[in-house]
């Protein structure tokens, strides 16, 4: 009897044929479509699966999930790869992979399959991740495996009455969920060039913002968005939301330079309305309600997730750690934060809270002044006493050796 | 024979009323202004301290110093204090400690005064400053001293022929060098409230930001930025330069929350167009040009690099040994970067370099791809071993302790 | 009516002292006196703080909660001050303060007094707790306001009929706790003399260490020790046995110049036998049982995690954070760890865990090689990648920049 | 006309066989070996090289270059992987492929050749190292290629008249140079078991260590070991002589499961008698020497530069740049440390140093203290503060959401 194969499914080029290329390797093929908030027809996609061959079709609508388990953390960590990439991508191949383990598992599938190629990131974070699940599934990657060029591709698909997609000549890749959309090929493979308009679909372009600001206000519970001006809602429902209002006034184009995990520079092109407007927000709330020592080391945490969640490695015991670190500081972090969307900026013009350590008392220059100036005195004289003592000695150590400089 | 001290004169109030309570207390007072680009006429500041009653009165420009010496190694360090602030003041005070302590050595004084009050960053930097550079000058602080209220400072000025400025009843406290303007203060102390308008000086407003970019190009050799649009000019000129075309455009306004030094919270607004517009070409320079280890551990420096100067420890060996760091890594930082000015954006939409490590042969997904595909098998089989390593033994383990589920 | 003051109280003479000076400065005087493993006769110490006049005095046996709550943390996360000083008095000054704040207000006391000078790291230790616990609480600190010498301290006690310890004349000042203890002073001030061996008491010299070691096993349940040599034992008490068997071959003396929070270099001796042996086997049980990314960035945690404790912000919101890390950490760390203990080493000589990681398939270099050698290949290729791309362009650029060089 | 290939021959098996198996494949081969230190006959390994069929045969002693350029930093940055391992055999590779390079480059040479199999450390340091210095070489690993078994190897060497050593049933893979020895393999493969004697080489078992210390004292200059009780000494023989005395009490041996860059658990034995003599003596120096920020620091550069190192990065720019930072930081690091050599331990009892920050007069509790004691009130103030606020905030912000705990 033949073995069974699940597939990431996208209705795209790349996986229609290896649909019929994994049969062609003696697999009955299951195809799985996940609904991550990437704004496809995914109905059409899981279909066309069945069109092109796929045995079984599942489509799973996992925004909730995702927004919930895998972006939370993300936003409450700030992970920002080399400080620009919200980790896009990233974030949602760990729980592609998930799905698609548990659909092998459902439906007693020997391999599980993937698009990638064998030069980007995502075949790493899809191949790690489904080996922490299950090390006895085998993992095929049939793009990086037939290695054909894009005409030989379609020279395949024609002789196998595949599809062609009418957009093929596109020179763009794609890849979309709610937390943002990535671009990278084409024109945007020269870094002095510009990326052009085209490149970009969330988000309008600073030229073609509105004139008038929106003002909006988001709530937090716990380090987690639970409102839009004042009303409650599933935070997969408000990320989407706010990349509708954010992308409006254009906010969230990122264009980026990036150490991929597999050794080259690539230039990509992000655009993350909603992820960056509420990564601002989440911030400036720490800001007023994290303590300085706790703010201070909190980055250091969030960069080693992010660097985990880039590099394939969500599975790791560490991400655990590392996500049982930030649930514990985010209980602090209730309030509301005022978000100006405008020209391209998501400014917060206030923040307020019921755990707010900023206290106008200590604060401030008038009467109402609170704070003791006499401290200053004695903290100083501790705190600069180690660089005193280094200045006397070394000065002291300097002389010692020049004798005829002191004599002269 | 009475004592003399060195005072770093400002020209306001606070430090006019201080020159003659200083004589009160016994001194002969030296005045000294430094111009580090704050935009002020110091020839009459000069004069007014004379006035005011000081025996000697300094005028130094330091401009080309400060941009060199001391904005350099922060701008090369990325230091955005907790990811926001570019040290603005905390830049200045130590190459004024300087001067003060060279002012001191030069008219044989016996002590050096500032007009820091009791609550600030800025009495701190002082005074480990100048006790780093000569550990035996006396320090002298008359403002958090005599601890008056703001009227009796007022009464004590009439009494004593000071003159009270116009504008006393601003209610913001200024800062300015050619890094950044800061402003504290008044309204600003409800971080829920908005800063309104009058707070902002070097920049204009968004909505009164011109409709079309500025598009300008920025030259670096080894990390130091020389050309501006293909002219060379020197550090402070060219910072100076990019304050004006950056705020017209709106470029570089801050609003912050921050964790002072001394234990408090406060809230701060920032202009920085020139600074901010450098800081973002010289990442996105060294995205292209740092090889990713070092681009990964370089913003550790930074970040160490910049708590050092928020705290006031600039003559630390530590601030030597980070530098010594940064000048290694910026002999690759050579190139031209291209910056759209545009409604309070600095965006970089190209950078090019001789030491450019972005390689359109190993990122291409054309035919001309160059990088080996295959090695990815093996890179990925060797990346995820330990992950998948432990997923095995602590399924394993976990099954050994639930004997029961495995029967079921 | 008067004020009420919790005091923490040793027995010794400073505050036997206090208890009088506090009582003229208006207090009633509440005496605690606390058991953390000091293994001093603390029934006596309760009856003569009443002698010296206290009002009540408690004796509180706090070693289960000392071990559980506080070593627990230090242990797991491998807290060594400088790498060194595994933080013994710095551990039991936040469960002191816990205790004078409770009996504070089951007392309804006013304040809590410490008997520390104004030069060491306890008095912040106790204070920054104490406030932390309730900010409301007056904090007195009798030996630094009263600033006497010893000669005046002692005439004082004199003329109050305080009795003087009789090894009055030590010159050593101790502190001991089950974690360890603590020697500073006299000879020791010298850092270039070695420490006499008076200044010892848990340990035996090297030169007395008996001739035949002691192999010992301890069991690990969640990175707790739980068994020594198989039998179970509460934490206290484990360390306590450990602390003997591990004296007795001279394990854990360490000599120490640290740097002081308040500014300054000082020179300790610390002895612990027990702790060191607990951290040498914990460690190596985590070698074995945690995945590689989690084994490198746990002493990142680790290391704040100890300047949090060495500073005294056991009770910031940080902590917490770092110690939730810790938790989810040690869920694989189950085992056994075999230690020699023989002339001042504690040498792990074999350890093991369901959760071992540690694969012989793997590793081996016979027949039963499981590791595929080809992948190495792909992975060098990519690891190298950067550095290799780094090497070819900087080369050609430093050519294209000395074309003299490459024509000759 | 064939190739020619530059070959790191060790004299023994695997690269003996390696000479007639390039040559099979149409290599000219130069044998390359090199003096780091190994106390191997080197002369008659370079004969050996000529007889078993190498074209040319190169004996270079490269101890001093290894001990002042490698070695140097290593000690200075205090590396040790995952706090155990010195890093013998991982600083001498990136010095053994520079002279292959160089060779390579005398020689005309098309390739470069190493001993590697294909599951170590030591493959990735050779090929990242010799492609950073020389991408257009190519490189060779004949054990890696040929995957043979041990019976396969010796039935090719017999056929082909290649000599089988004597000692080839030695259940140990040996690697040596001054900086210490490693060993991995055999009975070492099970973590429970204790290491045999056998295993050991240049240090004595804690059993036959002599009963009487030595003491030895090592002056250091800019952080450089210069002599050995007052004579001065060039570094490499410096440390050799170190391995003697120390190895002769039994210090230095270290049992490791160490986290392998290619993603396995492997455990080793190290002897590093003179490195862990002076690693242990620099730390204590540098305890007196570095200021506080310094030395808290210095640990995140030395623990970056381990990495480098043991994952093959020598020639990264990283490295460059990290050592810059600790040349920086050694200017301070001059004097003497008094160095106990007793009973495997390298005990440091004194220090002494014209750059000594420990200063008698703040550490002392006698007459003589010139602490401000007066100033910690201060300073705990604003120290505390932050945690302070906290609390007061967090409380409320507790009891406010509680009402029904305040009503009852």
């Amino acid at each position: 009897m033949g073995k069974k194969v699940v597939l990431a499914y996208s209705g795209g080029l790349d996986t229609s044929v290896a649909v019929t290329w994994l049969k062609e390797q003696g697999y009955e093929v299951v195809a799985v479509c996940l609904d991550v908030g990437e704004g496809k027809d995914l109905a059409f996609v899981k279909e066309k699966a069945l069109k092109v061959g796929a045995t079984e079709s599942y489509m799973i609508d996992a925004k909730k999930e995702f927004a919930e388990d895998f972006v939370l953390p993300a936003l409450q960590g700030h992970t920002l790869y080399e400080e620009k990439y919200p980790l896009v991508s990233a974030l949602s191949r760990p729980l592609i992979s998930k799905k698609l383990v548990e659909i092998a598992h459902e439906t007693n599938a020997d391999a599980v399959a993937h698009g990638c190629t064998g030069k980007g990131n995502d075949q790493v974070r899809f191949e790690v991740s489904i080996k922490a699940l299950d090390p006895s599934l085998e993992v095929i990657a049939p793009v990086r495996e037939w290695s054909w060029s894009r005409e030989e591709e379609i020279e395949y698909a024609k002789e196998h009455n595949i599809p062609i997609p009418i957009n093929l000549d596109s020179p763009y890749s794609i890849d979309q969920n709610l937390w943002g959309r990535s671009n990278e090929c084409g024109i945007l493979e020269n870094p002095w060039a510009a990326p052009p308009e085209d490149a970009y679909d969330l988000t309008v372009a600073l030229e073609d913002a509105p004139d008038t600001p929106d003002v909006i206000e988001i709530g937090f519970e716990h380090g987690v968005p639970v409102t839009l001006d004042g009303e409650k809602m599933q935070l997969d429902e408000l990320i989407l939301s706010l990349n509708d209002i954010a992308g409006k006034h254009g906010v969230g184009r990122i264009d980026h330079v990036e150490n991929r995990l597999v050794g080259i520079k690539s230039r990509e092109v992000y655009e993350c309305p909603g992820a960056m407007t509420l990564l601002t927000a989440h911030k400036e709330l720490e800001d007023i309600t994290l303590v300085k020592e706790l703010a201070h080391f909190k980055p250091v945490v969030g960069k080693k997730l992010t660097e985990l969640i880039y590099e394939g490695l969500w599975f790791s015991p560490l991400t655990k750690a590392l996500q049982a670190f930030l649930k514990e500081t985010q209980q602090f972090v209730n309030g509301t934060v005022r978000v100006k969307l405008f020209k391209g900026h998501a400014i917060v013009e206030g923040r307020k809270s019921p755990n707010s350590l900023y206290d106008e008392k200590l604060a401030t220059y008038t009467k109402e002044d609170a704070f003791n100036h006499e401290s200053a005195v004695g903290f100083i004289e501790l705190w600069g006493l180690p660089t005193k003592v280094h200045a006397s000695v070394n000065k002291a150590a300097e002389s010692a050796k020049q004798p005829e400089k002191v004599q002269s």
